[in-house]
């Protein structure tokens, strides 16, 4: 088997994960829910452990010179602790879907049909400096039955490493392997290329969460199926025939609401029929809210204050209050400019125009289309799905939020009574 | 974008499917089922060329001493002419997948929220000698809205060009454009990693239909989505509390109903405990159909007509009359052994037991687990997919027969009024 190089350590999670992964297949619910809520009270029990160690990672940060996007990423104070460890206890609450009946049917021959959700086997995640991520995947993992390697990003490694510490403790408690849900303890970036080289045959699906280096190495290196969590260059186009009130409310909210998620607004497509009428309050209203315009050259024509936009500004996730926005050709013009500069990820259009609406939604490709609210709506919880592990951006297997249906696959179960092929 | 030095031929076909993708994915069900009848007629109209193009391949793999089962694989004489114009029009004949509303829901906030499914772009089918791929891939593809690009085997590639090139004709007749359905026209290996490659971004996924040598270059060369059809090393368990006629029926039409289809079963394990009183039956049969058996040593001590069975016979793919034969301990060791050779396509359990098969079907993990039936079930046909483009024998997105359902994706639509998040 080819094992890319990976480094023992790298193998030896791998092979443990495996077999984890075997136990975890065949764990009942109750057991899995038991070892999350475990897990939750261990966290909880270790708080002044874990923002200890928070407070290290995001001094680390502020002597680094972070932006504060990505620092504002980092703190897990403030509400955000008791977040996680809510977040894990809904995680238990959610239905289990292994075992799910997706569809079952009958044959003339009197075979009996099932597609059964089952695990998809071992998951790795790699992922940047929201620490909350190591938990709300460990949790999505576990309850879904598969063994997760957690490579988390360094400048949260403090942070990750100390709450994946309490949660292991937790899933031990109960009975599950400490394998099924290991964390990378190393900030070393081979680890990462050991990761997409598929520890020889270890990893079923490799999980990337990240921005533009990081799809840049996947697309390289990745030698097992990848379910991608990459950049969000989300648009918003703001259609000649929408309301103006609905059109300001949308795109503040879609920008500002929270800059650094991944559904957050990057690009402002504005139809030019309405460009010198809508304008000003569009601008304004961002403006209010403190975010930075970079325009196109005829939006700067009747806006001198915003900024010039370069090439590279619309395909750039800003994670930060920075806004590109250039004027289009209508509903079609929104559409072709979505297609060359966006990543597949979430884009909304605001119109009262039904047809509009229905040209915008069919002909954008992305794993998201939204008519008439916000691009931050883009998020598991938000559709009901309880927690995400993200928003997928490829397109197969799972697009937009992935939770814990997302993170199985099935398998064809058929039962006969003899029945022999003619 | 990285084009992993791809071939400029290989590079246009890719850039020529990307465009006719955005064409049929906006393609009305009533355009793709026209072009496919006119394919199917441009077929039927092109028997005589087809036919006699098959016969130059026939001849030259007579002439390069492949083996029978290679040779019947390519034969398309007998019924199977006309196999292959029916096949297209049972695919025009199929619900169009594409639109169909998968879930919908409602959030408490109003918005409307649906998994639309959507064509999954370009598809790039590599496979080996059975020439109706071709005209079976086409047609799933464009009937799917997806554009393909077809690289099919050097024994089959007079038959499959001959094809192609009467397929197109009806396809374009239609008003679809060529890039619909491109054949790679030229036997050169170098294509395949071209196509591997990705083509520079342009192949949003790849299906690879071959045995051992084409699993080998795909786990190490593929740089793009991978729905792998690849070898079936099928098992039948007969176990200690089965049925004896229903086994001995099992076991032969499994292996030998079809010798060269991917779903035929190549080995056979026999629980200890009924080893002495059902092999006999079982083997009389097996031989009085023109099977080999290769059997471990504890089967030979019984029957020292059975060839010795290698490690090796445990993992093959004959494709041919011959089985391998081992007794186990029972369910568990049917598992055990299942996991360490087989190739999680498709395994069958012959038992009265129903503990004993319902612990066969939870902790096989293949595409397909069977009770009671034949492992020549493993087929789109057979399932009610209507036609299949092969058995997926990966983890994600779909496992088992791949319809023109599976031969898609899904998009969220969200439809609000003007909301915002909180």
């Amino acid at each position: 088997m080819n094992t890319n190089g990976a480094t023992q350590l790298l193998l030896d999670m791998g092979a443990c994960a495996r077999n984890a992964a075997t136990a975890l297949r065949a764990a009942p619910t109750e057991v899995k829910n038991a070892a999350l809520l475990a897990a939750a009270d261990s966290i909880a029990a270790g708080r002044e452990e874990i923002l200890a160690a928070n407070a290290r990672d995001v001094a680390a940060a502020e002597k680094n010179g972070l932006s504060s996007a990505m620092i504002d990423r980092l703190r897990l104070d403030g509400g955000r602790f008791e977040d996680v460890v809510k977040a894990i206890r809904a995680v238990a609450a959610l239905p289990d879907p292994v075992g799910e009946i997706i569809e079952a049917w009958e044959r003339p021959n009197s075979l009996k049909i099932e597609r059964v959700r089952v695990p998809i086997g071992v998951i790795a995640i790699i992922y940047e400096s929201r620490p909350n991520v190591t938990t709300d995947a460990a949790a999505l993992c576990l309850k879904s039955g598969n063994a997760a390697i957690l490579r988390g990003g360094a400048e949260a490694f403090e942070t990750s490493k100390a709450l994946h510490r309490c949660f292991v403790e937790g899933v031990k408690a109960r009975g599950l392997p400490a394998g099924a849900v290991q964390f990378v303890p190393t900030t070393d970036r081979a680890a990462v290329g050991d990761i997409l080289g598929g520890l020889g045959g270890a990893i079923d699906l490799i999980i990337p969460r990240g921005g533009k280096s990081l799809v840049a190495r996947v697309q390289k290196e990745a030698r097992a199926p990848v379910l991608g969590h990459l950049e969000g260059v989300c648009h918003v186009y703001v259609d000649g025939a929408a309301d103006l009130e609905k059109a300001v409310a949308i795109v503040v909210n879609a920008k500002m609401r929270r800059t650094g998620v991944c559904g957050a607004a990057e690009s402002l497509l504005i139809d030019r029929a309405c460009l010198a009428s809508f304008w000003p309050k569009i601008a304004a209203a961002l403006r209010e809210a403190g975010c930075e315009i970079r325009a196109d050259a005829e939006i700067q024509k009747i806006d001198p204050a915003a900024k010039p936009a370069s090439e590279d500004d619309f395909r750039t996730e800003y994670l930060d209050a920075i806004i590109s926005a250039a004027a289009v050709d209508g509903v079609a013009g929104a559409v072709r400019h979505i297609a060359e500069y966006g990543t597949g990820h979430t884009d909304a259009i605001v119109t009262e125009d039904k047809a509009a609406a229905a040209w915008f939604l069919a002909h954008v490709d992305s794993a998201i289309v939204i008519h008439n609210a916000s691009t931050q709506f883009a998020d598991g919880g938000e559709f009901g799905l309880g927690a995400e592990i993200g928003i997928a951006t490829g397109r197969l297997h799972a697009r937009g939020p992935v939770g814990v249906r997302e993170l199985t696959t099935y398998k064809n179960v058929v039962r006969g009574d003899g029945q022999t092929r003619v």
